[in-house]
């Protein structure tokens, strides 16, 4: 794991108690794909399944910390904001959760020269849950970004 | 608070950890509405105000409940399946989160005829976080009741 994933996991456990009961670990992430997950167990519902609040804010973190490594890969501070989200539930989940995000539909480059020319950008990333050509869920969050000033 | 109420709390409470972890409890609830509510600090995220997250899922817990209590105010059982669910996040919330679900657009009565004529039915549930004037966040979520025989 990258040394930016470590931060990123900290942030979440140090700042957002609820990634802590939810159990979300990164497994893998880059400037282009964050991959998060969780067992099943904490996240379970009264069907026995995933809970589906927990599948989103697993998928809204996931897109969240997408955007934060976006940030930090290009030395970039800003303030990421949640603004609407959407999910679809295709299958129920019985096991680990496995979630994927990625950009979509715009690169990162664009909302980064957004943010560079406006101090502002709105950015969307998808989310899959599960394998992509089998998803338990797909998620869409719009961020928007308010950059830092030194 | 109704005995119905007090089984719907007990329900989540044994089956589903995350609305543990969220400390989430019941205002008030009949047929026609579902208030919920749960405290900031299990609920915060890196910003300090509400995590995203929290608010949706505390959003899909109301609105399922909502449907929960129409099926046994009518004597009818059934599964509840969130099938998608939308979010806007219009301001952070800083303090106490309180959530209200109430039935959109169409009335109860119209989801108990369609489940007792094919045994399925869709319904649309409308949340609302924070004041109905002044809107914290706004959530529709879409579920699927299927009937249970006997």
């Amino acid at each position: 794991m990258t040394d930016d994933c470590r931060d990123l996991e900290a942030l979440w456990r140090d700042g957002i108690p609820l990634a802590n009961a939810m159990q979300l670990t990164i497994e893998r992430g880059s400037a282009d794909e964050l991959v998060v997950a969780a067992d099943l167990e904490p996240n379970i519902n009264v069907h026995g399944t995933a809970f589906a609040g927990s599948l989103y804010a697993i998928a809204a973190l996931a897109g969240w910390g997408l955007v934060w490594l976006g940030l930090r890969g290009a030395g970039v501070a800003g303030d990421i904001v949640l603004a609407r989200g959407e999910i679809d539930y295709r299958r129920p989940v019985r096991s680990r959760i496995v979630c994927r995000a990625a950009w979509a539909p715009s690169e990162p480059q664009a909302f980064l020269r957004e943010l560079a020319g406006s101090g502002r950008a709105d950015v969307a990333v998808a989310c899959t849950i599960g394998r992509a050509d089998r998803a338990e869920a797909r998620y869409t969050g719009r961020y928007v970004v308010h950059g830092e000033t030194e």
